[in-house]
């Protein structure tokens, strides 16, 4: 594009969409929110009148039709994601999708063609490839710092598990919370999965059983170069977030730890002690949403690749599948058995 | 003020200048930075364009002028402040103003009397305060987590000397780089400091003995409550940026470390090692500072006292004088002999 | 055993058996270090001079015979140990044998048999369980500080791998090196497991792999109270010898680090480092070595139960059959499918 | 001496007797504990019994005059120190004593001049320097790791007050507790020390301060090289024992943390935390007592100069009377006008 800002709507005012109409109006002088949509139009306006986006609407329809926007954020429930995806492309718009695209590789496969066939870009929300800690782990594997990897670990724990209804149309802890730890291991090795092995239960809540889905899950990995991998989640690290990652390589290794509020260590009479790592999220991840919307919008305007593509957004949901499948069967499931 | 928004004219678009304009457009929503003063045109509308300030104009008494303003950010050079203070308060503006107030205590005087007179508020920016380790820190001591406190460090290193022009016209190291650590004792402990004693040299740089400066110091200080502190201050701490305070009590102690751009530590054949810390103060205070303009919007619109206050922009000059005159007198100075 | 000091006989006078030695001789005061035999005289004699053992032999049979022997240490090569133990047994000694008992469950459940025949006590030298880092981890699952344990993991690295002639009569990696592990893993949880999966490689050495083993592996183990742990071993890790653990339970986790030969950290203008870790497990598990030598004198002496026992040394090896079978099927194994 | 086996009387079986006779029996190999001397004969003959010392005696006259003894290791009280030196140094045996020599200059002065004139050798128990964190240190900066030393600090806590009848024969917190960082400064910086200005206070027990003695003290030390120093004592951390030291210099810093029991960290619903360091000096620096006995032995047999030297069990008293003075005096003294 030859224009040096860029005109978004955004779709869906719940809290991660008004995250992203944040940061554009405040933290990215290139793009200038137009227009957000929600059905719930007081959500809509709150966000509207926090962050000076002067129209707002119900009908997602509206921000797809209106000439002036370059770029749609997709931020509404996931099984919506597909369709808007299908509209924006053909409606000529680029697109930022939140994760995951869809929990079925039809309606996945059918977006990514819309996407193809209107040559419009799709960038998918996994975020936390932005995160400066993850980052200068896949700096320092694809610099060869610490030679060629053989080992990773992911560890990805929740604070807490999410309501038992949420869980139920989560499409299962695979989709819903590895699918980021999917995407960070092929990230952080920059090559694909070949294979899954799951060792999961229910460890925390029972009613989270009761509900069809597990709650602490291993998943290992197996990559086409011959890395093995391990993820560790959990739906609840009493302590907080817990998210680190480790890779050995033949020339060393990188780890990351978990992150804090403050670098206060006190001393008292029963231990040597700090806080609480960071709790949520959004606190955990708060540059890491800037940044990736500031790519997208760079990627945008100045017709460069985006850095998180339409098959990123495919590939995790083939190996949440299989590492489902995995369970269901306690075998390792290859990838193309799934998808 | 019954106002919801605080109209700000701002004064000075060099570095710092530009950075709290940026924080008051797009990170303090109750804010809105109206005019920007600078004799540099260049410098004062490129600060406008990129953070959409409706007016400039070279005349600060522009600014003070201007009747829709409610508060101005004095961040031009050190010598203008006071006489800028005194203007601004007898044009019924509050003040925030960038540190030291001025290098002089008459000076100094005149200013904070103006400000009384007029009843306006002044806050100094002194924004370490606001940094999370050390609001961490002084919440232990505040709240006795660690007890009545005894004994103080702070270290407080620049990565690399200004340059020797700066050096000159800078009021020497204890005016220019301890003022910081002064504060930062004093909210720290919650005390009045009684006296001081220095021990410092010339270890970095010749030609800054020559401007008659020192570049390493170490100052001692005694507080009314009996607590010893001691401050580490180098001009040139080779591995960068390096800010850290520790405070021991009878219940125990808080300790903060050195603040890293990432987390991830690389174990190769030789070392075990992380990358260098932060290096510059805008990254390692980037948050501080945008929290100490939120704490004056606030302050200023609900009538509330400011977090860094008149006296607190005067007592860390009487420190920065008693400091050289103890080293130039090699003997412990009293507070009370200098101001 | 009414007496207070315990005569002891070594048998194997090779590294281990020379670290035992110096320790009976220099650091329990209630052993007597008094024959040692190693059909390599100079090594026998060499020892016995450092240590003061005042008889050597060339055959481990006058071990067994002397009747003022109560206690002998076989720290001879594996495939004399379970030999070895029924004649120790049968002689009526006690006995402290150097891991694994065996390769062969039939010689290992033979030579228990004789032990539990004769009366004697056993305890196999997993040595790891008496280092005060793991112990602390034991201690925190045990006590329930940290809830009910639901994630184990367990990463031991070598710094290099053995000369590919001992890789040869190994074993294999499963039985050479990941047996310590397999023991940490039991010992940590206080549980069985039930079933193991595999997934491991050739990563560092080709030469390794002709020689039919694996130099790389990840082992998920699933205890029979459904927590699920990992083992990640590597034969090399440039950056030295690597053993960390770490169990997250339902009221918090527990890890450990690994360990360096100072605390000291350097800043430099490219780097903030440290040290490597120590390199060598002798040097890694000096105390360790020492403090189950004392907890195998003091259990004979004081008639208690040793603290690694006869089902203690077969486990392990039954759960490395079970690795490498699930390797060789690619599937998970039950441990009742080995042994 | 052309021995291969030193011969040792130690005078003294208390606390620090008994350490180092169990090293001389049990760690040093070249070593022979021949006879050890206490005027209480059940403490003597408790160490002799545990370590095997063939002969003991309450008159340490015994063990001056026995012709097999090479050397003596005066660990009585500190008064008794400076004549048993000058027996010792009379009677042709080489010495090692703990710290200090003693209080009084004249006193010291008059043993150094013994055992110059009589050609033995004399190493003082500074055993801090023999500790792998502090050697490290040293390390760093004789080897210009870090360029050119401008910065130093020393923390150095106890766990609790010694009891107040030990105080008042204690010499005061400078030449009782402060004599190993003074050590431990000239150790580190390789440089003599010119100028010394202490701020103390009474903090921590007000029956400290009516024993005429000071519980907290931060002591600034101006070496000849310019390097300026601190020294942070107090007589109660409560959260432990504390032993730490930093040096800044042109080209890096170096840092050594507190040591702890274990490196375990736990994670629970309130806290991140680990146990506290190690309590004890007998825990934390246990190998360091060893190694300096160790390096004694070696340099008596082979005729090396000795670690600890004369003028370092001089210089550090010299160093606590100018601390004292200067803070009666409340104002910087040189080394110089007091010895």
């Amino acid at each position: 594009m030859s224009k040096t800002k860029l005109h978004v709507g955004i779709i869906g005012a719940g809290r991660i969409g008004r995250v992203h109409t944040e940061t554009l109006a405040f933290r990215v002088p290139e793009a200038v929110p137009l227009m957000i949509a929600d059905i719930n139009c007081e959500a809509a306006e709150e966000v509207a009148a926090r962050c000076g986006v002067p129209h707002l609407t119900e009908h997602a329809e509206e921000v797809l039709d209106d000439p002036r926007i370059d770029a749609v954020l997709i931020c509404s429930p996931t099984n919506t994601h597909a369709d808007l995806i299908v509209q924006a492309a053909e409606a000529g718009k680029h697109i930022f999708c939140e994760k995951p695209i869809d929990h079925d590789l039809t309606k996945i496969d059918r977006a990514l063609a819309a996407v193809e066939e209107n040559g419009v870009k799709l960038q998918v929300g996994f975020n936390r490839r932005f995160d400066a800690n993850f980052a200068r782990v896949r700096k320092a594997v694809a610099s060869g710092e610490i030679g060629k990897p053989h080992l990773l670990h992911i560890i990805s724990r929740d604070p807490a598990p999410p309501p038992i209804s949420y869980i139920r149309v989560s499409g299962g802890i695979f989709l819903d919370m590895t699918i980021h730890d999917f995407d960070m291991a092929r990230f952080l090795i920059g090559e694909e999965v070949e294979e899954i092995y799951t060792s999961a239960g229910v460890m925390v809540d029972p009613e989270i059983g009761k509900a069809g889905d597990l709650d602490t899950a291993l998943i290992v990995l197996r990559f086409k170069n011959g890395v093995i991998g391990t993820i560790d989640n959990s739906r609840k690290a009493i302590y907080g977030y817990d998210q680190r990652v480790e890779v050995l390589g033949s020339d060393g290794s990188i780890s990351t730890d978990n992150c804090y509020p403050n670098q206060a260590v006190l001393r008292t009479r029963s231990a040597v002690w700090q806080d609480l790592p960071l709790n949520f999220f959004m606190e955990r991840y708060t540059e890491s949403f800037a940044d990736e919307l500031r790519a997208f919008v760079e990627a945008v305007l100045q017709d460069k690749p985006v850095l998180v593509s339409s098959i990123d957004g495919r590939i995790p949901v083939v190996m949440a599948l299989a590492a489902r499948k995995s369970y269901d069967e306690h075998r390792p499931v290859r990838l193309e058995e799934v998808g």
